[in-house]
C-alpha cells in the first residue's frame, strides 16, 4: 500500500495511528489510497496486538428506556470479567451509524454489539469478519455474528389478540421506518406490523386494517395516532409497535378529548418502567431487556475466546395487562 | 519500577497492555507493584503517542432523557470535528464510576467529559492531571478542569416564586440523594433543596417547608411524594427537583385519586422531552441541555489543543408553565 500511495511506510503509520508530524496534503495522500485500496488500519494490526478488554454497544439513540434496560443486563455481566462497554450513539443514518462502527473499530475495540442497526446485512458481516459481533433486534441469520432478539411475531400477536378477545374489531396500528436496509422479515417493526395484519386477516378482520407508518418515538407516535383518530368511524385501539410511540397515542387521545381506555384503548410494546407509572399504566409486551443484554455480552465473549459456530438467543414476549386496555363501549 | 517488582520491563509492558503470555502469578505481581507505587500506565504512555481522536462521555445511567439532549449537543458540536464520544455508564457508586473513569484513561481517550459525577472534586482534579477533562452539573470552581452548568439557584427560585405566586403555601420539595462528595454548595440537587428553602423562609414560609429526601427518578418522585402527601395538612403543590422525579410524583397523585393540578400542583425541573407531551404537560424549568453538551465538547477540544485557563460555563434556566401548576382551590 505504501508503494501505491508513493509515501514511506512511516507516513502511512502515522496517517493511520493520527500521530503528530503529518502534513495535511500527506495525509490526504495517504487517506487517498487507503480508500482507493478498500484499506482498513486494523486488519493489518489484527492479531498483531493483544486485547484492549474493551467492548462497542452501539445504540441508535438514548432516549429510549428500553435500551437502558439492554445496558443494564450487559453492564451486570461485564461486571463478573475484565471487560469494559463503551457506547456509541448510531444515530438517524446508515452514514453516521458507519461512522460511529469505524471508529470502533479503529480504536481496537475486541467486539462489537450493535442494537437495532441499520446497516446491511452485508455489512454487519463485513464487521464481523473484522471483529466479533453480536447483533441485537434483529433477525437475519448470518454464519459470520450472533443474534439476540425477540420473538417479535410472537409479542405482536399477543397484543393484537388481547384487544379481540376484548371486543375490539377496529384495532389500528402504528409502525416504524428508518434509514436501515434489511429484508422486511428481518426487521423487528415490520414483523410486529405484519403479524398485526395476520392476525386481523385470520379473525376476518381485514377491512379493518389501518396503519399508520410513523416513527417508534413519542412524536412518531403522537402523529400517527393523529392521522388514526381522524378516521371515521374511528378505531376504538391502537396497538402502537413500541411504548415510546405509545406515550406519544396516549397524548394525542388526551389531546382529542377522548378517554383512555373507555374511548380509545392503547397498547405498546417494550414494557419500558414508564409503562408500568400509574398514571400511564400502559398494556404492553415484556422482552426482557435486562436479559437480552446479559446473552449480547456472553455470547460476545465467547466469540472473542474463538467460538465461530453462529448463536441466535431469543427471548420469549409475554403480555402485561394494564389500565390503558379495555372492552370498548 | 520493573526493578521494584523483579520482573523484566517486557513482562511490565506486557501486563500494561494486557497481551498474551503473561502467568497470572506474574500479572498479580506486577499489579501489586502498580498498585504500592501509584502507578498508572498512561502517566509514562503520555505524550509518547498521538491523539486518539476520542472523547471519553461519562453519564452516571442512560435513563435520563435529559442525558440524550446534552448528547444530541455533543454529537451535533463533534460532527464538525475530526473526534467521537464514546460513553461509558458510571453507574451508581463512586467506585463504580472511579473504574469506568480508568477504563477510558487506560485506553487513551484525548479528554473526559463527566456528567453529574460522584467523585470528590479532589479526584476530579487527579483525572484532570492525566487528561484534559470538563465536568457537566456540578459547581466547583476549579484551576484544573472546565465546567459547564446551570443557574441551579435560579432555576429552582423560579418555580418556587411560580408556585407562590399562584397562592400556594404548602409547597413541598422532592429532593435527591447520592454517592457524590462534594460541597453541598456544588452539588445541582443540594442547590435547588437551599434555593427551595431560601425563597419560601423569603416569603414567611418556613414553617410550610417539607421536603422529602429520595431520588431523582420515577420510584424515587414516587416514594417521595407519597410521603409528603400523607402529611396533614396535605401539600397543594410539589416541587420536584427533576423532571423524572415529577413524573413519579404525578404517579403518586394519580395513585391517590388527586387531580393536577386542581388537588395538587406539580412541577419538575429540565423540560424534558416527556414534561412536553400533552397528557403530561409538566411545569419545568429548561436548562438547555443541546447547549450544554455542544459547550462541553468546545471546552474540551479547546484544553486538548493547550488551553489551560479554567472556563466556567453557565446556562441560564428558564420556565416553562404548563397544565400541571394551578392556584390551588
Amino acid at each position: 500500500m505504501a508503494s501505491h500511495a508513493q509515501v514511506s511506510v512511516t507516513a502511512v503509520s502515522k496517517v493511520l495511528n493520527n500521530a503528530y508530524g503529518v502534513s495535511p496534503a500527506m495525509k490526504n495522500k495517504v487517506k487517498t489510497a487507503i480508500e482507493e485500496l478498500g484499506y482498513r488500519p486494523q486488519a493489518v494490526a489484527r492479531g498483531m496486538r493483544g486485547r484492549t478488554f474493551t467492548l462497542g454497544l452501539v445504540l441508535p439513540h438514548i432516549r429510549n428506556p428500553f435500551f437502558a434496560d439492554i445496558l443494564d443486563g450487559l453492564t451486570a455481566y461485564l461486571e463478573t470479567t475484565d471487560y469494559q462497554a463503551f457506547m456509541i450513539q448510531g444515530g438517524a443514518t446508515r452514514k453516521v451509524e458507519q461512522r460511529a462502527v469505524d471508529a470502533l473499530l479503529s480504536r481496537q475495540v475486541d467486539g462489537i454489539i450493535m442494537v437495532a442497526p441499520l446497516a446491511s446485512k452485508a455489512r454487519l458481516e463485513e464487521v464481523a469478519k473484522e471483529k466479533p459481533v453480536v447483533v441485537l433486534a434483529r433477525h437475519e441469520r448470518s454464519p459470520h455474528y450472533d443474534s439476540v432478539f425477540d420473538d417479535d411475531e410472537a409479542g405482536a400477536e399477543l397484543v393484537v389478540r388481547h384487544l379481540i378477545e376484548l371486543g375490539h374489531r377496529r384495532i389500528a396500528h402504528i409502525t416504524h421506518q428508518d434509514d436501515s436496509i434489511a429484508r422486511s422479515a428481518d426487521l423487528l417493526h415490520s414483523i410486529r406490523s405484519a403479524a398485526y395484519e395476520r392476525v386481523m386477516r385470520e379473525h376476518g378482520l381485514e377491512d379493518e386494517i389501518a396503519i399508520a407508518t410513523s416513527f417508534y418515538h413519542e412524536q412518531g407516535g403522537y402523529d400517527g395516532a393523529r392521522e388514526l383518530l381522524r378516521r371515521a368511524p374511528r378505531p376504538t385501539a391502537i396497538f402502537a409497535g413500541a411504548d415510546q410511540a405509545a406515550l406519544g397515542a396516549l397524548a394525542a387521545a388526551h389531546e382529542a378529548g377522548l378517554s383512555v381506555p373507555a374511548d380509545v384503548s392503547v397498547a405498546g410494546y417494550d414494557n419500558t418502567h414508564l409503562a408500568a407509572l400509574p398514571n400511564i399504566s400502559l398494556t404492553s409486551i415484556d422482552q426482557d431487556g435486562h436479559e437480552m443484554g446479559r446473552a449480547a455480552g456472553k455470547l460476545l465473549l465467547e466469540r472473542i475466546e474463538g467460538r465461530r459456530t453462529p448463536v441466535r438467543f431469543t427471548v420469549t414476549p409475554t403480555l402485561v395487562v394494564r389500565a390503558s386496555t379495555a372492552a370498548p363501549r
